[in-house]
């Protein structure tokens, strides 16, 4: 199974501390699944990128949205291995622009998830995003990443 | 007013990559009220330190719990702004030891703050709380960081 891990905005360049933190738990997540990160300009940009590519026809959006369904972290790892037991190839979490979704975003996406009622600056909620994978597949994996935590 | 971000387990070095993002947010909300870190050995030490203080006796406890409440950021700032305004001298937010707080930890606070049902990694949830801190001085400020995001 491939995470992706994609934005609405501007990539985040290497050296900035949120992108640091965050490739820590990408990189840690490597035994579990493929990840990858990419960035668009705009929503379209996503939903295009997802229906033209006729051998990613099993990939799932996730858009991350306040509004969305909460879990806790052990209903999200069991969520995603799920998924992952179903054989989907590809999961795709996005965050959205700065002024949030439009409307019609939600149909294009098979969950929409909530990190909590809190805004949160664009970086963070990445960050926040990736620690959550990683967690995630620590409890799948049987890491006790989450359990000493 | 004092804004303390209090924890308890060891105290994060100054070189620390969480630390340093905390310290940003926690420097920027200087104009709206003096915030200061405090680290302690156990939640006991804590409740001690709000209870001998007799110059603190205005001090309220709010202990970030993922069973707590959640609020908007909007709501979050008007909160922190009734307290303001009623003269409470210092806000202490505190987040709990890695196995969380004892039953009896509740009865000292007003207040059961939850930034979500997901289980974060203890510096990634302190980092959260001190941007929404921020967040919430810049609604009460009117300052642009809220809607600029």
């Amino acid at each position: 199974m491939i995470l992706t891990l994609a934005h609405i905005g501007p990539r985040y360049p290497a050296g900035d501390d949120y992108e640091k933190l965050t490739q820590v738990y990408l990189r840690r997540m490597t035994a579990f699944a493929r990840c990858e990160t990419v960035a668009f300009k705009a929503e379209e940009a996503l939903f295009e990128s997802l229906e033209r590519q006729p051998g990613r026809t099993d990939a799932q959006l996730i858009l991350l949205d306040s509004s969305g369904r909460q879990m806790t972290s052990e209903a999200f790892a069991a969520w995603l291995g799920t998924r992952r037991d179903q054989g989907v190839q590809r999961l795709v979490f996005a965050i959205g622009p700065a002024n949030g979704w439009s409307a019609g975003a939600p149909q294009h996406a098979q969950l929409l998830l909530s990190l909590g009622t809190f805004t949160q600056a664009h970086a963070l909620a990445r960050l926040v995003l990736a620690e959550q994978l990683y967690r995630a597949s620590t409890i799948l994996a049987g890491h006790p990443y989450h359990t000493g935590h």
